[in-house]
C-alpha cells in the first residue's frame, strides 16, 4: 500500500494508542503527521520523540508551554485548546484522521476534518449520536469517506463492501448482553456498582460499561448505524450473542447473511480502517474457528434493558432527541459511578427527561431553537448539554 | 435488473427444478432460453409449456422424437444426445449458464459453455474436481465468470466480494460432519447403510450424502475451493458446524473473518448465482438470528474420516489425481449402496487406488499420457474412468 499520513485525535487515549501500536507494527505503511491528547503531556511527549510528528495539540497553554521547552526544534508546531485542535483537524494535510477522542469534547474536531474532505476513522461515538446527519451531509459534500472504527459498526462496514446498499434487508447488531444478560429482573434491585462495572467480554472505561450494563450503549449504536449506514432504524435489529465473536451481520432480501467475525480486539477494526482497501497482517493472536467451540444468539429481553428502547424512541422523534438522551445519559452514568442512584432509576430518570423534550416540542411553548431542530455542531452540543442539566435537575 | 437469458442444463434436476421455481417466482427478471435433461421426458415436456424455450437437449433421439411430435410449432428446436448437448450449450445465445447436471456427464457442456464465453452458474462439482485447471484457465481467457452454486463456495464467493485476494489468509469451509461426526470410530464397523444414509440436515441424493457420511464431500469440496478461489489447498481448512448456518468463512490477514449464514435452502445460493450483482427478494422462510440459539465450530476427527486426508493428498499431487480419485469414489460408493463392500472399506479402496497411481507416476512404467498430465476434458474423464476401473477391479 501506498504510504498514508495520519491524524490521531485523542492520541493518549485507548484508540489512540491502539492506533500508535499498530503504525509501531507497520512503520513504512504510515506518516504520523499530528497528535493532539487533552491532558497527559508526559504520554504525549513520548509519542513525539517516537513518531516526529509536525503538529501537536493539548489542552492548555500551560501543557503546550511545558511542551516547548521540551522539543526545541523548527520542525514541530505546538498548539492548544480547542481553537488548537481545530487548526490541527483541519489544516494539516493528511490521509486519514483518526478521531479517537471520547465524548462530546470530539465532536468540532471531527467535523472540522470531514469538512476538509478527509477520510475519517471514527471511534468517537457523539459524533454520529448527536449530529450523525449533520456529519454524513457534510462527508457527502466534501468526499470525506467515514470509517466506523467500533467493533460492532466496523462489522457492518466489512459485511457491506462489494454488496449493493438497495439489496439490505436488516442490520443485526450483536451485544454482548453485559453482565446482567443472565440475572433476572426480579433480582436487578440488588445490582450493584461493582457488579455493573464487571464486564464479561471487553475491557473498557466506566462509562461506557455501565452503558454496556445497561445497554444503552447498544441504543446508541442503533442511532450510530442509521446514520454511518443511511437506514431506517425500523431495519435495524439486535440479538444477543455473549461470546462477542461476531461483531455484527447485514441480512440480504435474498435470506443471505454476511458477517465479519474475529476476537474481541480493536486492533483488528482499527487497523481495517487504517489500511482500508488493504489489509495489515497483524501480529497478534488470530482466532481459530475450530476452536470456538458455541456459539449463542439470543433475542435481548426488553422488559430489563428499557434504555435500548429510549434510544430508539429518541432515533425516531429524531432532531435533538439522540443529543438530549446522550448528555442526559451522560450526567445519570455519572451520578450512578458516584452511586447517588441506584441502577434501576438509570432509565426511569432518561425517559423524564425524553417527555419533557417531547413536551416542549408539542406545545411550542419552550422557544428554544436547537430544542426543535438542529443545524450545526453547535445545536448539537446544546442539545447534549441541555440533556446533562435535565437530568441533573432530576437527580438532585 | 436487466431481465437475465438463461440456459439451464440437467433442467428436471435439483438445481435445474430449484432454478425455475426461482424463475417462477420472478417472471420478469428471466427468460429460460434453453434447457437440456437425460431422460425425465414427460417433465421436460411440462417445463416446455410453462418456460417456452426456444431449444431444448433430451439424452436419446426416441425421447427427441416423441417430444418433436408434442411440439410441432417452428419456433422450439429440438435436439438430443451428447453433440446436442454441447450445441444447446455453447450456440443459444445467454447470459447464463447453469450448470446443473450430476456428474462428469456435465464435463463437457460446462466446458462447452465457458469456451463460448458465457456466465456459469456451477452446480457440477466434476468440473472443478476433474478438470478445474482447464475450466478455469479458459474462463480467463473468454471473460466467463464462475459463480459457485454449492453453498459452501457460493458463500466464499460472497465473503470474497468487495475484498482484496492478495489479503486472504485461510478459506475455511464448514462441514456438517454428517451423520457419524459423534459416532465413535469404535462403533464405525456397526454402521449400516441405513446410518450412512441419513443426513441430519440436507436431503440430497444417495451418493452425495454417503460422501458427507465420509466427509469424501468436503475433501472434493476442498479441490474445488483450490480453483474456483485460486488459494493453495494449504491455505484451505475444515471446521465441523452440525447446524449448517454458517455456509462458510473467510480469514483475511488482519484476523477478520467474513462469513455468509442462512437458512440450509439451495434456492439462497442458485437465486445469488442468478441475480448476481444484484439480490432477488425471495419469498422463503428466512432465519432469525435471535432464534438460532447455539452454533457449535469443532476440529475434524481426521481418524474417523480419512477420505478428507485423501483428497487433500489428490489434491496436492494434482494432474490426474483428483480425476482419478473422483471416479474410484463414484465405483466404490456405488458398491457401498449395493451393499457390496462395507463403510470402514471406502477409505481403503480408495487410497490403493491412488497407491497405484503414484507407482505408475513414479516409476514411468505405465505409458498412459493422462496419467501424467491432463491437458483436455478428455484427458480428465479418461483419468476418472481409469479410477473407476481400478477400484473395481480392488472391489471385486
Amino acid at each position: 500500500m501506498t504510504k498514508k499520513r495520519l491524524t490521531i485525535l485523542g492520541s493518549t487515549g485507548s484508540i489512540g494508542t491502539s492506533t500508535l501500536d499498530i503504525v509501531r507494527q507497520f512503520p513504512h505503511h504510515f506518516d504520523v503527521c499530528a497528535l493532539s491528547c487533552h491532558s497527559q503531556v508526559q504520554q504525549l511527549a513520548e509519542q513525539i520523540r517516537e513518531f516526529h510528528p509536525k503538529i501537536v495539540c493539548i489542552g492548555t497553554q500551560e501543557h503546550a508551554d511545558w511542551l516547548k521547552k521540551q522539543f526545541t526544534a523548527n520542525d514541530l508546531t505546538i498548539v492548544c485548546g480547542d481553537e488548537g485542535l481545530i487548526q490541527l483537524a483541519a489544516e494539516t494535510k493528511v490521509d486519514l484522521v483518526v478521531a479517537g477522542i471520547v465524548g462530546s469534547a470530539g465532536l468540532c474536531s471531527t467535523y472540522a476534518a470531514i469538512e476538509r474532505g478527509y477520510d475519517v476513522a471514527l471511534a468517537n461515538k457523539e459524533s454520529m449520536v448527536l449530529s450523525g446527519e449533520l456529519m454524513i451531509a457534510k462527508a457527502q459534500e466534501t468526499g470525506s469517506t467515514i470509517f466506523p472504527v467500533d467493533s460492532e459498526h466496523n462489522a457492518i462496514f466489512q459485511s457491506l463492501v462489494g454488496h449493493q446498499h438497495s439489496d439490505i434487508e436488516k442490520i443485526i447488531l450483536t451485544a454482548s448482553g453485559g453482565p446482567f444478560r443472565d440475572t433476572p429482573l426480579a433480582n436487578f434491585s440488588e445490582i450493584t456498582l461493582q457488579d455493573a462495572l464487571n464486564h464479561p467480554n471487553w475491557e473498557m472505561g466506566n462509562k461506557i460499561t455501565i452503558d454496556s450494563a445497561t445497554m444503552m450503549n447498544k441504543g446508541l449504536e442503533i442511532i450510530e448505524a442509521r446514520w454511518l449506514f443511511d437506514i431506517p432504524v425500523s431495519q435495524i435489529d439486535v440479538v444477543v450473542h455473549r461470546e462477542s465473536i461476531v461483531h455484527s451481520l447485514v441480512e440480504y432480501t435474498d435470506g443471505s447473511f454476511i458477517a465479519q467475525l474475529g476476537l474481541p480486539d480493536m486492533r483488528i477494526p482499527i487497523a481495517f480502517c487504517l489500511a482500508y482497501p488493504d489489509r495489515l497482517p497483524l501480529q497478534n493472536e488470530k482466532m481459530k474457528m475450530t476452536e470456538l467451540g458455541k456459539l449463542h444468539f439470543e433475542p435481548v429481553d426488553w422488559k430489563k434493558f428499557p434504555c435500548l428502547q429510549l434510544a430508539i424512541s429518541a432515533a425516531n422523534l429524531g432532531g435533538a432527541a439522540p443529543a438530549v438522551l446522550n448528555g442526559a445519559n451522560e450526567a445519570v452514568v455519572a451520578a450512578y459511578l458516584e452511586e447517588r442512584i441506584h441502577f434501576l432509576e438509570i432509565a426511569g430518570i432518561l425517559e423524564k427527561v425524553l417527555d419533557q423534550l417531547c413536551r416542549f416540542q408539542e406545545t411550542g411553548k419552550n422557544n428554544i431553537p436547537f430544542l426543535h431542530h438542529i443545524e450545526t455542531i453547535d445545536d448539537a452540543l446544546k442539545a447534549d448539554h441541555w440533556g446533562r442539566s435535565a437530568a441533573h435537575s432530576l437527580i438532585n
